[in-house]
């Protein structure tokens, strides 16, 4: 086994790091990466926001409700980034409006998530450590305003990285095999069967944000989840109409 | 510089592969490395379709529009997969009907390609080759029924990869500056100066579907997508509500 592979195998979500600075000569290597990352048809319609702002750091960290945000030392938006094509467009005197469509939204997006991931690889193949932030989405336009993203631009995910001031578990996943399906979907319906193990391997598991709590089980934290919408994120298709694109919705 | 970042640096599409299959055990480690890809609060909310069957990759071939997709040798379609929790929700006894928020579907979306872009990196560590297929997406509805996709699934991009029968050349990119910002977005409003280098880039560049012609230049490019838009790409949101989520649309 290589050593990609073992770093990744070793994956797990770094939230505290050290004060200590990411070197430039990394960070030339990993913004190097992202620009390699494979892109739809060549079209490049993902853009990264670098937040170095102290202040911006903090509201970020409210907007995700963790506080920890605040004081990761490198700080990452990756964004939809369709504004560039409509201005390329512009200047060469198109005058349509099939910059707004989803498809090329769609483009942007799954983009922007191979970007991130790419860096995550590096990342971690360099002894540093890293966390998603999926939550920059729990309020939407907070973070379009906070970041001044313009229409034919939207937020994504955030990606935190840096040395790493912590040594978590590694989380439990539940067996491959319920998520790869040879040539056709397989439906299962005992899950509950299924998964007996792994919901018991779950709770043997302590989350670094509270070390002093088992977690639930992953049924149950699924429950939870179904349970606990939360109201705001189920918004994501208003706001990304609101950002410009076309949702071309049918009656 | 390290192994994974070299690696990394040196990604270009793979679509001409060796008849030689992927060892088990190469297989296996990939496998494994999908597995512990981050997942959007531990969900796990993708799945991954493994086609063998020699039919199915004919007909992907086709709705792929990109014949060299029917022989090769792994083949994979990632998908967001709230099925699952609807399933164990149900089991648990749940009864309402937030699986099919698009919040999950947002989660489900990114963990698959954040699932892919992991799987890239492992494949290409260890000298294979891959190819996204995001064109699985020109018909949506083909690709749900072709792999039998049920209510709370959705195709999201698909990834080949094996034994490299091809040395492409590496794809110019425009240069990173364009697409990170610091702290808050910054629009440009002079992309064909800025890109004029880029774009003479591009036109020594041979794409390896077809390799006795020069590519054009990458603000040519855009324009031609501008001018030519997919239209049953741009239906995305609507397949999404047929496969059973809930817009939550505002008038």
């Amino acid at each position: 086994m290589n050593e990609t592979i073992k770093h990744q195998l070793d994956h797990r979500t770094i939230r505290f790091f050290k004060e200590q600075p990411v070197e430039q000569s990394l960070l030339e290597q990993f913004w190097a990466v992202m620009n390699r990352t494979a892109t739809s048809n060549g079209l490049q319609l993902a853009s990264v926001i670098r937040i170095t702002d102290k202040t911006l750091k903090k509201e970020l960290s409210e907007i995700c409700t963790q506080p920890y945000v605040a004081n990761i030392p490198e700080l990452y938006v990756f964004i939809v980034d369709t504004q560039r094509i409509r201005q390329i467009g512009k200047e060469k005197g198109y005058q349509g409006y099939s910059y707004r469509s989803m498809d090329f939204f769609t483009k942007g997006f799954t983009d922007a998530v191979l970007m991130a991931q790419n860096l995550t690889n590096a990342v971690e193949s360099t002894g540093l450590g890293a966390v998603y932030l999926g939550s920059i989405l729990n309020d939407i336009q907070a973070t379009i305003n906070l970041l001044q993203l313009p229409l034919y631009t939207f937020p994504v995910l955030g990606l935190g990285f840096g040395y790493p001031n912590d040594v978590p578990q590694l989380k439990p996943r539940m067996s491959m095999t319920f998520k790869i399906h040879e040539n056709l979907y397989q439906e299962k319906h005992n899950y509950l069967s299924l998964l007996e193990e792994y919901d018991q391997e779950m709770t043997h598991y302590y989350d670094t944000r509270d070390k002093n709590r088992r977690v639930d089980t992953y049924t149950n934290q699924v429950l939870k989840f179904l349970e606990n919408p939360i109201t705001k994120r189920e918004d994501i298709v208003n706001q990304i109409a609101a950002q410009g694109y076309d949702l071309k919705i049918k009656e």
